[in-house]
């Protein structure tokens, strides 16, 4: 498979005159695809009910005319100002309970089945209008699902929705009020009709209620985007494809893919560094202009995994943004390296955004190919000679990973309603083991909570995962693995179970006593590192492989083992040393900043770092992409 | 007397048949006392008025045939969710405007009459069955007052309560007018019905508005605890205690105290450690499993006075808790260590909180005496002992203590409304002049601001009491004591005073002007230590004590003194110091951890430290408690 | 011209009977002036159309009558409670929808009509009744324009406002959604009436929507003020003064100011210090009790030219206030060398505030010339001696300056509305080139963004002036000036410019990249400083005088010169002598806290360090003022 490029490009914003010249820079600079449409619905429909399709065709015929492949996306992320006079409930309301104004985007609530026909309507119309045309080679649903907060609304909508998603899940309320505990403090209820949200409650609400919330919130993304794609397929053959957010992790990304055909997600790793990616302030300086060195490749795993094999960069990052704390440019080459190690992860396409600045409203900062005077911008070139890199370069397929990592959505939801130390995140831990397997590195697939079958993995890893599924489980009793800390510790109704977790069959520990750590306290190890965060006091007869120094078990079992606590970094990379040396794996202690990937066919080496960085001899400049044959 | 071991127990939680067995461990662990029935009004009423006492009536036969004598609650920390359908209007208002929700606890407005009526209606139900029962030993009105910001509503019921109340205090809109000082921003009032509650002002609301807002709001709580105790007075002769919250002072606590039989507190001294609890990060890692070591010791004194003598742990901590930001064990001994400091303070009995982990709801990550799973916690064994070493020692009695530190929750409120520094905190000050008595040694005893009598005291610390009550006032005249910074400079409208306070007849001082101070700004003294965010310029010809380095008045008078700022630790240990000099009093220097309290008979040694002690001789292990005769 | 006096006073706050008293020990104090009456609705009509003007007249004889010129406020900054129920929809709205409460003050709504017109009837009776009174010198309008957050407010009244102003302002919403580029997301408008305000948004408001939303509420207030001084002018030939608050720039002080005869600001530079200004924590720890050394000068020389040349200090800081998060007292002197240093920029009269202390109310620890209990203040004698100097030094003049430093309010809306980066403000920008200036001995004055004319100064500087006015870009292409960072990179809707900004015909450059920087990342300069917070990338052919080191242009020009980014402290004064020397300006490297100011006969060195300093030989002591003949 050929890759490609691609670039999103808002047709609508810039005078007729110019589509063509801008289509033919675009396939000059070597892209193939081009995304539209997906914040126009206001264009195509400037009073309700009367459409105006004029535009978008010429636009589709401008573009397609020159050679490129199209993205169409639905537009439902920006619903137009006259739909609140339809539908003035339809604005989803916040933790606070206030109303979220129109004057941005994403202002709809999930639940409002007023705006859930609107969605169907306008996506209906845009199918039967395009579904056959030839230009239009792959569509897109509404625009990042999440972003800014939006899959919970504590709307009147999202309350009558939640009950009846309740009553159907567990059809008496005395089942209800058993699997919550309602009875701890009198929080019984007779009727679904009397539950509210777990909202601006006095002091927390019940976790499982909490639990409950996520996981109805999580479901009405996966319905509203369903919807759509049962609208496009009846119409389209093209594929269906939405652009998730990075690190975002308040609906199940696995259930929405299982509805579509490819993955893609919006890559800004240089947005993401200041604020959403946790690090040190020397991390973060270090990696201002470079974004962090794993965070990207975390998500490239997670989406290829979303995607079952197939994935994109729908949104990458050219230049400076304009929504971080602190936007600065990124390092001459970066726009070049984030795209070789998208490609390097099995990607099948990255799409810059977008293709020129917009010298208007709120994005005016956000830089892309083009300047907003038309000139070109640094990344330009770099897109031009990635596209020349590729003709160039043989298919190098994507690689079986040699490890596992589970992750999974209804975690992060239990322990962000239930973290029970401030710092316990559950991404957070993951990403702290993809960090170390990064550094020693190791390819891994991420893989969803219900994966069935381990074995074509040397080792898994699965920490944190509330409540293993019954195929998880299955497959952990026979599989070389670390699982923990909390691990298949609660019931799936965020209880504690009895007999205590974990239990799988091959693992004989208990986890009888937690406690969760301030930051500036660790519990030591034997080996020299530490339990920071969360740690855990076991009880059983599997054998102990590490020990706190005050005795405790670190790390018990054999094959299939559990470590009793959250590791400092350096614990990871041991414990990493000791699971490869026995699964006979390679393993590495790169530098900070350079990071591998492996394809069927090459070695990809990747220098994150602001400096150059020595690889077994070859001098690989700052933002420096190398290859070698395996 | 001989002091009691006791527990806190949910029977409505656990299967009926297990409840002779959790019985029969209780007694075998030398508990006498079970707490029973606060949060049960659910399962007592399951629909308005349909009674069900069958499974209360058991429990308690169950666990008195078993020798448990038995607290029972009053359940109405929790009205169910039905009751929301009679009152609609009962849930209390927070500050910016909202409803705070069901789904938790302590949903209630003191101020709304129904809800009154029906807290009313279910102890009178509750007293009226179970009044004579034999195993009935003591009742416990509601559960922990003012937890989780509860005792001020902002709702309309607060707002006409509050009218009223004002109308009977002032009698005339122009004596509030008055006494307000509405006219320094033309916010006279011509209609009590016209005064709203002190929120959402544009800038700060008038103090002497939100003192009075504040008492009013204690005086609900009064007047709430009050009618409970009216119910159950009227059937049974059992003592009546309420579990008060430590570190909580947003009611007077003696005032509810004088209303009842006992005082109690719940005890979460590592809950506490983290962040109600002032202290350096050092001092933070330090106790990290021990809680502060002056934190206990101060509440014990303060509820001893509470109680007039008779106060006990209702809630003790037993392990790690859930609520804390972060939740560490704590060291092994400490759930033998506090109750013996408690025992040492006084207390009667020391309950545990709580029998058996909860696998469910909120709480499920709350360390009880047993697991989930019914196996021992590690506190049992440190209860069990306890409860034997307690067989083994004579009483030994309560102490009267030497030292008077005066606690006024009225100057808790004013300095909330007034802080002028944004670091005054009334009980920082007072808890700064007790943790100095308890490095020193000391014995104290924490008083009420309207004592008439400290003829027994060696002598008195009154720090921040911001308007002299006439019995104290004239106590303190003859008193050998030290008084301010901020002690009697204000009227009990909260103006200040004419002539310029402190009024004393034996202390010739005034405060002159005042200034706070930013964290990193002290002002010297002559002594080598200084004053802390908050100093005073005095006039007055009391002879001076103690000189600032740029020559102004530190500490005037003779007997009775006054100190114009807040010492910092070194000062208050030099001041301690010199007052037991001039009284001769023993003191001491004890080194970080190491804390004394005396009885009637022996002398109680606390080791708080994470390490070994030693006391003129012998040494301590880490969380050891030693005693000797006296 | 003789340089006066005067002092804050409340006679509705005393008994009647010692105004008398009062108003001679003014004139004994030196004191001239007396501001009276501002807050005074409430006394002036206790019900609605019930006037009470008896007291203030009495107050006004005795006070004239002692020889005292009078200030007569009109009320407005606090209506009655009454009000409320004629006006239930006149309070203010905050950003988050909450009405704001009665109860402080300044709580109307700029935009609500019924206030407006009670606000021009109030003020139509007191300019009835006193405009002919030979007392009444003076008028202040209202109190404080803008102070707690009270220029916008997003009520139902401001949305029908703003929605007739834009109307107004574009004619139709075509032109108003090209102008703001609703296109962008879908935002564009059929209707005005459509047209919300820009809070409680999803994500951030399109930003020339949150622009002109700023533009209207400052102007709303321009109309408020305009209304007054239109009644006020019909009776009086009094001049007409409003007096700003410091370091508040959410209106455009310039256009209220274009409708009143003098300026006046507020200046608490202690209260201002600990979070209104910028400064490392040593540096506030320095001017702890002193204020920012450049804080008052700047302000100085902004209302000198918000006033066209005649301004006043309506308020002075005499003694600790009550309202800062900390509130030291000042250094003894300060209360002298403030007053010296408002004359040195040429004030015509510094009134304190307040007379003596208020013993109630919100401000009962903001200390006065006089006690609570009438005794003197330290301030009093301070006043006492300013007093006698002013009679011993003959008039000098006020110097018009060598350096013109361009202030816009607009620009400072802008880059709230869109900032960049986290840390871009434009009053911290300007302000740190003002301080730059003061470092060099430098007498500046600050000239508004409509400034036609720059001949008169040596050199001018404009940074980050975001669209600059015909007038100033046609007097900047001839003038020696500095501009930049971000100066005239959009048009006047916020947009980007094509061609890319700065666009004046001597300037060869053009902005083409921007990147903001976190606080702990700097562009080293070839000059040894570098750029914080902010840096461009610029392409153009203009010379270039300074580079990064990384060899990008980093100020371009000859005599007209564009920064491309924030300087360091080190920087600008590099950049200062750079000028200074190119122009013949004698510039110093001044002490810290040591500073100068020139007035058209004498030299004033003032000493805002706590230590003393040495100027030329002379020993000025901590807060001395040193005056000498140039």
């Amino acid at each position: 498979m050929k890759r490609t490029l691609g670039v999103c490009y808002y047709p609508e914003h810039w005078p007729e005159h110019i589509w063509a010249d801008d289509a033919a820079r675009m396939v000059d600079a070597g892209l193939s695809w081009v995304r539209i449409g997906e914040f126009a619905w206001q264009r195509l429909e400037p009073k309700p009910g009367e459409m105006d399709f004029g535009w978008l065709d010429r636009a589709i015929n401008v573009l397609g005319d020159a050679g490129l492949k199209i993205i169409l996306g639905t537009p439902t992320a920006t619903p137009p100002r006259w739909m609140l006079d339809k539908h003035p409930d339809m604005l989803a309301i916040d933790e606070q309970g206030r109303p979220r104004g129109f004057g941005s985007r994403r202002h709809y609530c999930f639940s409002h089945q007023g705006f859930r026909a609107e969605s169907r309507r306008i996506t209906r119309l845009l199918a039967q209008r395009y579904g056959s045309n030839e230009h239009i080679q792959a569509w897109q649903t509404d625009n990042e699902y999440a972003c800014h907060d939006t899959t919970r609304s504590y709307s009147y909508a999202a309350t009558e929705g939640f009950q009846n998603w309740l009553a159907q899940k567990y059809q008496s309320t005395a089942a209800l009020n058993r699997a919550w505990g309602n009875v701890f403090w009198s929080m019984d209820y007779d009727d679904f009709a009397d539950i509210g949200l777990p909202n601006l409650t006095v002091t927390e609400p019940n976790h499982p209620h909490v639990l409950d919330f996520y996981r109805y919130s999580s479901d009405m993304v996966v319905q509203f985007n369903r919807e759509q794609v049962v609208e496009i397929r009846a119409q389209s053959v093209a594929p269906i494809i939405h652009n998730y957010m990075g690190r975002e992790t308040s609906f199940d990304h696995f259930k929405v893919g299982a509805d579509l055909d490819i993955a893609s997600w919006d890559s800004y790793p240089i947005g993401f560094l200041s604020d959403r990616i946790e690090g040190t302030p020397a991390h973060k300086r270090r990696f201002l202009r470079q974004g962090d060195p794993d965070n990207q490749a975390f998500h490239h795993d997670l989406y290829r995994a979303v995607g079952r094999g197939r994935w994109w960069i729908m949104e990458q990052q050219p230049g400076p943004v304009n929504w971080a704390p602190y936007n600065p440019a990124p390092l001459p080459g970066m726009a070049r390296l984030w795209a070789w190690e998208a490609f390097a992860h099995g990607a099948e396409t990255v799409c810059y955004f977008r293709w020129r600045q917009a010298p208007f409203a709120q994005e005016q900062m956000h830089a892309g190919l083009l300047r907003t005077d038309s000139a070109d911008a640094p990344a330009l070139a770099e897109a031009l000679q990635v596209s020349q890199e590729i003709n160039n370069l043989p298919d190098v397929g994507t690689t079986r990973a040699d490890v596992a990592l589970v992750f999974d959505y209804e975690s992060t939801w239990a322990w962000e309603a239930q973290p029970q130390g401030a710092d316990f995140d559950q991404f957070r831990l993951a990403f702290s083991a993809y960090r170390a397997c990064r550094r020693a590195g190791l390819n891994v697939d991420i893989v969803p909570p219900d994966i069935a079958d381990l074995s074509a993995y040397k080792f898994t890893l699965a920490p944190g995962v509330m409540h293993l599924s019954d195929p998880l489980r299955a497959a952990l009793a026979d599989a070389t693995a670390l699982i923990g800390p909390r691990t298949d510790t609660k019931t799936e109704h965020l209880s504690i179970p009895t007999p205590l977790g974990p239990n799988i069959a091959s693992l004989h520990v208990s986890v009888v006593l937690t406690e969760s750590l301030p930051p500036d306290v660790g519990v030591p190890l034997e080996n020299g590192g530490q339990f920071v965060h969360w740690r855990e006091i076991l009880e059983g007869d599997a054998p102990v492989q590490l020990r706190t120094t005050d005795g405790h078990s670190a790390i018990v079992g054999d094959k299939l083992r559990y470590i009793a606590g959250w590791p400092d970094d350096s614990t990871w990379d041991l414990i990493l040393r000791d699971l490869c040396v026995e699964v006979g794996l390679t393993h590495y202690a790169l530098p900070d900043g350079l990071r591998l990937r492996d394809t069927d066919t090459h070695r990809f080496v990747f220098n994150y770092a602001p400096e150059p960085m020595d690889w077994r001899g070859t001098e690989i400049p700052a933002a420096g992409v190398h290859w070698e044959t395996l």
